[in-house]
């Protein structure tokens, strides 16, 4: 009997059901599941406007995509629910919401529902900038090991920023709500009945650190008193490693998805984080970049080290007995969307035109800043710059530089990452951008010297989901076994050519010029900038 | 009986003649005559092909302009010959060709005709650069006086480098030539048949110093000892002021043209230099602005001073009895003819939606450097930059940004003549883009702080011809009676807004911190940047 396991894949606008086989990675069968209340970013179902930067979600949702995704990938593949080994889950983060103590979301109580802070905060709200801001401003002065962990940049879209938005906004809520807690582990809550939360999502958005757990009830109070005891009023402080099994299906879950009551559930996850290990990475040397919109540097090691740059080191953060880092650049395809819409052009033919140039050939040199640097520089204010145009500069030419220039930023961040010993042998890149762009994958390997292969599964984040239910399961004793089986490289990469790295060498020294004078202060004109816009 | 004048403007396609009363600079009649040969660019007329960079012109297309468009411009007009008080031309420079000593051009001799060097050099013929590359190396080291009167360079497009070349590459040609001169002068010889060479072109172009002359012996043998005796055996060494008589119309020239022998002409003049006193400027304090596919900045003063990166500065150069200044940007009207075409947008829309931002809104800061810097930097291995792009940055903005980087780069002309205590008090803008675009001139306007008029003409070059024409006739005392009554300003005027240039004076100092950093010497990334495209 063929044994298979569930991998649900929460995403922004979806969800994502796949039955996936424990002998072969393959897909038996998948479901993707739109969240009936998509994202709310201008006002609640009940009509409440909402204001500039915020973004919720419905959590009924997410047990909608169960209920309706798990069924289905049954019923498609005739696969039997007694196949089943495991469910695994995997989420965007900080995705996070209110809920009574016994996990029902405050959103979901009619004297609650009008009430946009009782909702999910979705990782991409960024009303609570002001939040971060005040925790970056009072953890430096008082020198919190918390943020210091984080290079002292907490961002607005993570807990503690959300958090206190609600303390401040909507203080109800707040008291109202017996849990704060990670929609990636409040659905696996849902499935099981257990509230298990998990190490890596702690580790990456909450400021829990393993060994020194949560910061103090000094520095809490110092952001405002009334969230002195957040910890111990609001937030479990027991967290697990990923693959470690949450418990089993609840018989209410059984009975709704026709699963088996008792079939083993993983606890939570990120979705970047579950991607790696379907790449057939589980330990350090190898890079795999996460390449779309924006990219996602994931990362392993022996040792903490504080990086240039890295937002998230975490003990076990991507697979159990490694430190993960998390680093990442802030617009890639963004960045290539921009242009094509700008330059009013098709994708299609830009790309064969930019495929034509030798490298150095347009004399373009940019700094891929467009949505500003996020790591290495931790910048927001920093904005795109080209140099070199001349009167007979094309459009592929431009287009072409700014490929460069997103790969100059991953070799700005390999080697952020060396200079402190971490050495990176191979790359591995999935996403979007591998699937669509050969050009940009050639160019990636030629600046930065390296073989890029691609893996075998482009839903890396879902088969990561399974490959830890497996792994909860009892199929396999840890992510390294179930990788070997289910995850992996495709066989096909991306050789650096020696004689365009010869040349991108020389034009990265340009790159790394403009790069330090703009962001390492030799100029402040990027932040003058955006002040007189401000004042336009 | 109403007295005209005829002025001839020779541009780089065509030649247009104009009949033009001198009681109030109207046209009375005027004619576009095309070179029947145009712009010799890759061969001659007889197949020979030509290199890269050359450019050449037929002398016979010049005499073609004469006597097709002054019979044109009499019939037109119904004006009698003996109404015609002086003809004045006007022509590009340098653009220079070898003839015979008595004045017969070398290409249309049989025997020369297949050889590229016996032909007119135009203006952008720009094959010289090796040879002023070395006009500049020994200059330097010599310390020519004559090339530091030019802040050390001696352009590819001047006399002495085509003259070079010609030595270097034909010296049968240069053998052969009895004369080698400005086609400014040599329409003159061929209208008056005498050979009356003009202080204007000489000074700008030709190395000629009043008082002077031109450099020693001892420098033309370094450059080659067969030109050792170019001055002597080649060129004539008495020159005159604007506005002095040539002599008159041949009867040959009468005969084909309609006017009567006798009749006045002016020594020749160069294009952008005609149309300053046909804006009614004639002395100190306003900066003339011919604003093209490039811009160039006339101005006068009292004194000689060394301005940073002013190539020349020619006393009566401009107006007999002051210093004249020329400066000037390699790419405006190009620059934005480039953003149209790389975008792919009709400038008609995009211009609306750009006149539609406040200044600073873009947040974008660019380097107007498309073509090199021309004045000030005087680097033509400099290139454009913007800074300051986003994900949400549009076309349009783009657009004004390299509106406003153009009017910065006047600015910074302005402000390298005040450093010199040459004050600038008004500007005056001619030239095809005041006509084209309120929005450019607005921002000039409010990025310099000046009030900017309009001329009542936009032919400016060809009015001034023949108002220097009408001088030469006696008409007038001197041009600046001539211009009282034939030039002046339209009474259309751009004022600043002093909000905007509140705002542009932050961004200016945005501009000037990139200006000083890629500009002078913080960087050599332009640099760099060219030597790798030329590597690639």
């Amino acid at each position: 009997m063929s044994r298979y396991a569930i991998g649900i894949d929460y995403g922004t606008e979806s969800g994502r059901v796949m039955l996936t086989s424990i002998e072969t990675g393959e897909e038996a069968a998948w479901a993707l599941i739109p969240y009936p209340n998509g994202v709310l970013e201008t006002a609640l179902p009940t009509g409440e406007k909402l204001g500039h930067d915020w973004a919720l979600q419905d959590p009924r949702d997410y047990l909608h995509v169960v209920e309706q995704g798990v069924p289905q990938v049954l019923k498609q593949s005739g696969i039997k629910p007694e196949q089943v080994v495991g469910i695994g889950t995997d989420f965007t983060a900080c995705t996070m919401l209110p809920t009574l103590a016994e996990g029902t979301p405050l959103c979901t109580l009619p004297e609650f529902e009008t009430r946009p802070h009782a909702w999910v905060k979705l990782w991409k709200h960024h009303a609570a900038q002001p939040q971060a801001d005040k925790i970056n401003r009072i953890g430096k002065k008082r020198k919190e090991k918390a943020l210091e962990m984080y290079n002292w940049a907490h961002s607005s879209e993570w807990f503690f920023a959300k958090a206190l938005q609600i303390v401040e906004e909507d203080f109800a809520v707040y008291e109202k709500a017996g849990k704060l807690i990670e929609a990636a582990d409040w659905i696996v809550w849902q499935l099981t009945g257990n509230e298990r939360r998990n190490e890596c999502t702690a580790g990456y958005k909450d400021m829990w650190l393993k060994g020194d757990g949560f910061p103090s009830k000094d520095f809490f109070a110092a952001l405002d008193p009334r969230m002195a005891n957040i910890v111990e009023e609001k937030l479990a402080t027991t967290f697990y490693p990923l693959g470690s099994r949450a418990g089993g299906l609840t018989a209410a879950m059984a009975a709704k998805t026709g699963l088996l009551e008792g079939t083993p559930v993983a606890v939570g996850h990120i979705d970047a984080h579950a991607g790696v290990p379907a790449c057939g990475v589980t330990g350090p040397g190898v890079l795999v970049m996460i390449m779309g919109t924006s990219l996602c540097h994931m990362l392993m090691a022996n040792e903490r080290r504080i990086v240039e740059g890295v937002a998230g080191v975490v003990e076990g953060g991507i697979v159990p007995g490694y430190y993960g880092y998390e680093a990442g650049q802030a617009a890639v395809g963004d960045l290539y969307g921009w242009f094509f819409k700008a330059f009013g052009v098709k994708p299609d033919e830009i790309t064969a035109k930019a495929a034509a140039l030798r490298p150095g050939q347009s004399g373009l040199v940019a700094l891929d800043w467009w949505n500003g640097n996020r790591s290495v520089l931790m910048n927001a204010d920093l904005s795109g710059v080209l140099v070199g145009a001349t009167l007979s500069t094309g459009p592929h030419e431009i287009y072409r530089a700014l490929i460069e220039a997103t790969a100059f930023g991953t070799l700005t961040v390999i080697r952020a990452f060396e200079r402190e010993g971490i050495q990176i042998n191979r790359l591995m890149a999935c996403g979007g951008l591998p699937e669509k762009s050969p050009l940009v994958m050639q160019i990636f390997a030629d600046v930065t010297n390296r073989t890029i292969e691609l893996p075998r599964s482009l839903q890396g984040s879902g088969l990561g989901a399974a490959m830890h239910g497996a792994v909860s399961g009892g199929a396999f004793a840890n992510i390294a076994e179930a990788a070997g089986k289910m995850g992996g490289a495709s066989g096909q990469a991306y050789v650096p050519n020696p004689e365009a790295n010869r040349i991108y060498t020389q034009l990265y020294e340009q790159y790394l010029a403009l790069h330090d004078w703009f962001g390492r202060g030799g100029t402040d004109i990027m932040k003058r900038l955006k002040a007189i816009r401000a004042g336009a």
